[in-house]
């Protein structure tokens, strides 16, 4: 390998603790994640916070790194965001560590740490702490990012075990976005189409409904395990029957396509910016109308750029007492099965 | 395969966010890491703090998984908890994230959990929060696992820009011994010798510093990198010049054998263990007296069980302002030569 390749990769050294990692550190991560309490140098950023605070972490090991609508940058930041958003908790204070294989081009590092950068902006939240490892190459496959988060509660009580009888279910946008993403991007498909990942910072939301003293119940970004997993923990979680109507969930064309193609249900495939709520009956058209002012680059919106479209923000069900812990579906035919919690892993290294 | 023997084994669907990832966390993350802030099972750990809180992360990558003296797991814990002792901050919450390759053994997850939660008893800080992902075979080597901690900061302003003309500087075992035992794993060798590796939760020793009122000026563990590293860093960071005595540098004989054989300085060598101190003159004797009371596992005292082994703790050197920003090794010849930040990666994935 020429000298001047190997400059524009990840060494080994560049994990070191010495010179190399120094470089790096100093001239990309404290260039693009600049502020005062990550460029002290200590072993520890110094905060000072005042309780109650959210507190979450999330790694993040998706496959291929960049795709339709992000790349792993922005799922790292809008992931740990969202956690903290989820329990109605300003994002302040972010920890960002990196494990790079060796070989790793710098230029994809590079667009990866802009994105991230980018991604900040659009919540307020800064990383204020990291750590860089280097492993040999063959022992990790490109990048693996980790990200914790702290941010101060806003509304407290906000909580799985907080569902109520008479609750509506509020889903934030058209469902399946980012698993389908991803399983385009990686079968190589071009569709006929413009699917993309639905991958947003959600604060800029949250801060809307909270601002607007909507009452909320529960709150939960739809991940791996999609829709299911979060309706099914909430059922269990407050010991409540859930009930959707199936007629009344938002999916794409382009993913129910996918879904039929591949097998797969869009209620089990992950989101990265797509939330779901459980809130009292009354307050629930309200939600929905505040949801929808969020329309993405369209909008012209002050959160223009946070890539949010709640256009098709629907509730999409109740809350009942009757079958304590089980989630209901009702098909536009009439009938109704149990949902369950999605099984086995069909689609790995979605996030 | 059959499938008992998968049984055993991680598989892709405990990190898909349904069924099998829901039991792997309840059966075994939850029993091992008990709290009741991990286990409310919401987005985000509720927690109460009042500042001035430090807040770091770590990600953990060492090969092998288990060495002399210590594991992946036990060094996950040490190693983020020291980073806030070392801020003098009690370590109080953490966070876990696992990444782990597709056909990992069962049995060594548990391992390393119990590990964990093992060294956790050691400062009283416990894993409030987490993730688990899951990534198919060959796109990760065994387990890596990042901990994120937060504490709060007991005395303020110990920092690397606060060392002083007229400091003495400590260390607070001998040097160089993880660094060693993980190169000895690593090749294979069996030494007639019982090396192990320094690995150790630091926080009672800090502590015990803190309650004797020593006034203390900048304290760093000197991991990867070693003491040079820590040492560069300080007199670049707060400008001054810093002289060791190479005579007074703590070395095992194991260690410098190794170091001999395989051209490694002891000084550059990682330690998991070990920290250093910049104070003033006049409380060097009184901390070095505090440090040696902790004899880990031998002594019977109340830190019996941290691992921590202070008998060789000494003043290594002083604090000037001649050549502000260089490390000056004294050799026991009486000449002297600049210290230099190591350079390259002679030892990766050491932590």
């Amino acid at each position: 390998m020429t000298e001047s390749k190997r400059k524009k990769q990840i060494q080994l050294s560049h994990g070191g603790g010495g010179k190399e990692m120094n470089k790096l550190i100093k001239e990309l991560f404290f260039k693009a994640f600049d502020n005062p309490i990550l460029t002290n140098e200590e072993d520890a950023a110094r905060l000072v916070l005042k309780g109650p605070t959210a507190f979450t972490t999330d790694s993040f090991t998706v496959a291929p790194l960049f795709f339709a609508g992000g790349d792993i940058g922005k799922l790292a930041i809008a992931g740990t965001v969202n956690d903290l958003a989820m329990m109605a908790a300003r994002p302040e204070y972010l920890s960002c560590s990196f494990i790079i294989e060796e070989g790793f081009e710098l230029d994809k590092l590079k667009t990866i740490v802009n994105s991230m950068a980018s991604e900040m902006k659009k919540s307020g939240a800064k990383i204020v702490c990291g750590d860089t490892k280097v492993v040999p190459k063959g022992c990790a496959d490109g990048i693996f990012i980790n990200t914790s988060g702290i941010g101060e509660i806003l509304q407290d009580g906000i909580s799985i075990k907080n569902i109520q009888a008479g609750d509506a279910i509020i889903v934030s946008r058209d469902i399946g976005r980012h698993g389908a993403a991803i399983l385009m991007a990686r079968e190589g498909l071009t569709l006929e189409s413009d699917l993309t990942s639905d991958c947003a910072t959600l604060w800029p939301i949250v801060d809307a409904l909270i601002s607007a003293q909507i009452p909320l119940h529960a709150m939960r970004d739809a991940t791996r395990g999609g829709i299911s997993a979060v309706l099914n923990e909430w059922a269990v979680g407050s010991n409540v029957e859930i009930s959707i109507n199936e007629v009344d969930l938002p999916v794409a064309d382009e993913v129910k396509g996918l879904c039929e193609l591949y097998g797969f249900e869009p209620l089990d495939l992950a989101n990265e910016g797509t939330f779901v709520i459980a809130l009292p009956q009354e307050y629930a058209n309200k939600a929905v109308e505040i949801i929808k002012l969020h329309q993405g680059a369209h909008s012209g919106s002050e959160s223009a750029d946070s890539g949010f479209i709640g256009e098709q923000a629907a509730i999409i069900g109740t809350v009942g007492t009757e079958r304590a812990g089980k989630v209901i579906l009702k098909t536009p035919w009439g009938s109704s099965r149990y949902l369950d919690l999605p099984q086995g892993e069909l689609l790995p290294r979605i996030c």
